[in-house]
């Protein structure tokens, strides 16, 4: 039976939240067991009151945890016993684990996931993944990365493409996933120096590469695959969200001034068209790319909802051979 | 009388919207005389057609333009007598130009600053900066850089910092703006190498350097200036555009579903004012911010509409002392 491991700790809305959500899909998925790291005085309550198939639970009893203030280096060697080390600790160990969710903080998970766990064969840096619905064919684009590698190097975002590629193959079945980078416009030659060495590097892979893509290429459907450095990702994410929920904040506030019921309806409608497709926070998580396991990441506010989407896109990514398809493609890449 | 310099080519839409703009704003602007570079057969028919004020325009008559298919590192040496040269060097040898505006290629429009008007003194490279309407407060932020600087260096991020001050202060008389650096947190000490050794050189300018923001944090009028490098400024700022713009489009389809004239015109309503908040392409320009004269570009497509308010946002800004802002920062910097 597969395993997943589930961080209590590290959410801004405590570890109920978390927990709960957890014990949603372990109700609807019958072929996984929960390992939950945390106390299991909180844990075990809650899952009696609720009924949870305890045969299908084990803890990583644990009362300690590493908080937002504590120093994600110190991950190397120190934080042991803390929650997020048992997690991490259990994905090296137990073969029958394939995947932890925590909501703490991002760099001890991802120094964690480097010293704590490992990563694949062939694999120097973990990237954060992004999947975004698209606005065109009900699609899907992988957003990488997110902000693991601020100081991305071109031979990063080579990396990056191959992880997106796996990603979108694992995730939606997608038979070559078209890749892009992003520039600053379409033509080959342009960008920075970054850019313009990683371009001919990314081109010789055997992917689906198809090209440059600009900004606003992002959620139009063209491509599957959106391969940037670090920090464009992270900000990139971040305004396009703000910039739909703050669209959508308009549409709501009107629809309060209106006294007509189908001007009100209209709008409060159009609302949550805006917040199914572009809530990313809400409704879904990042995921670690390039560790042994995959390691999803919610936002710190992370809801219930949110907890429960997560589980989904990490068994979705494990169901689609994530990391078997990951180890091939690097193989391929360290046969070169 | 200040004169404004007009590249009638370079855009997608043919000279004639070029012309027909900045015929409106000389008709508006009683102070100002407009100096057409190109073709004064093509121009002085239409300035006649519509009554123009013909003691207030000029020509630098030619039928040459540079092109997107020309190379635009070229024009350190060659394109002699074209509309855009000829546009450059007017603005660096007439002390009563106070600026031009040219639809033609960024690259070509960039170097040719440099290298046919020059740069004022103290500045190495121009930046281009683009006004963005926030969501609260009815406010703006200055993003920079947006794409002239792909390879931003720290001291890149110092500069941008000045040239976002004062231009808060020269558009909209903002005492002492607020600036942000972009980052991935908004602690001190976040990011990467380029931010992390940026951050204490712009916080030992003589400005108000409010610290990190996040790529959510753009547009909701807590920061008057955004620095960034301008490959993640480019990729946002069209991203942002075609996130905002692509709700609208969800709701104007929408609204053709709906029979209800009440949600009709409530979606529609609505478009209209995501529109007049986001379409940044349409309603202004970006501002190459370093030359020794203000330097207006607007996107390649710009309508009759945007070389008017393009020309607006470049009377503005004059009107505001930009330039001479902009001296007086350096002259600190320098001499510190």
């Amino acid at each position: 039976m597969k395993k997943i491991v589930v961080d209590i700790y590290g959410g801004d809305n405590g570890p109920e939240v978390v927990i709960d959500g957890a014990l949603s899909v372990l109700a609807e998925r019958k072929d996984i067991m929960m390992v939950f790291a945390g106390d299991k005085e909180i844990i075990a309550p809650i899952a009696q009151e609720k009924g949870a198939d305890e045969s299908r639970i084990e803890y990583l009893d644990t009362k300690t945890s590493i908080t937002n203030h504590d120093d994600p280096r110190e991950i190397f060697h120190g934080y042991e016993g803390t929650s997020l080390v048992l997690a991490l600790e259990a994905c090296k160990k137990d073969s029958t684990v394939i995947g932890m969710l925590s909501c703490g903080s991002t760099g001890a998970i991802l120094l964690g996931s480097i010293f704590r766990m490992g990563l694949l064969p062939g694999i120097t840096h973990p990237c954060l993944a992004c999947s975004l619905p698209t606005i065109q064919n009900n699609g899907h684009v992988i957003l990488l990365d997110c902000g693991a590698r601020l100081d991305s190097t071109p031979e990063d975002l080579v990396d990056f493409a191959i992880f997106g590629n796996a990603y979108a193959e694992a995730a939606y079945g997608i038979k070559n996933p078209r890749v892009g980078l992003l520039n600053v416009g379409s033509e080959e030659g342009k960008g920075s120096i970054l850019l313009k060495t990683a371009y001919p590097l990314i081109k010789a892979l055997p992917i689906n590469f198809c090209g440059n893509m600009e900004g606003n290429d992002l959620l139009m459907g063209n491509f599957d695959v959106c391969v940037t450095d670090g920090f464009a990702g992270n900000v990139m994410l971040k305004n396009a969200e703000a910039v739909a929920l703050t669209t959508r904040g308009i549409a709501l506030r009107m629809a309060d001034k209106y006294s007509s019921v189908e001007a009100k309806s209209a709008l409060k409608t159009f609302g949550t068209i805006v917040y199914t497709n572009f809530a990313y926070n809400d409704l879904g998580c990042s995921i670690l790319v390039g560790p042994s396991k995959i390691v999803a990441k919610p936002h710190g506010k992370a809801s219930e909802k949110t907890i429960v989407s997560s589980l989904h896109q990490l068994l979705n990514l494990a169901d689609g051979n994530l990391i078997a398809k990951l180890s091939e493609h690097f193989k391929k890449k360290e046969g070169k």
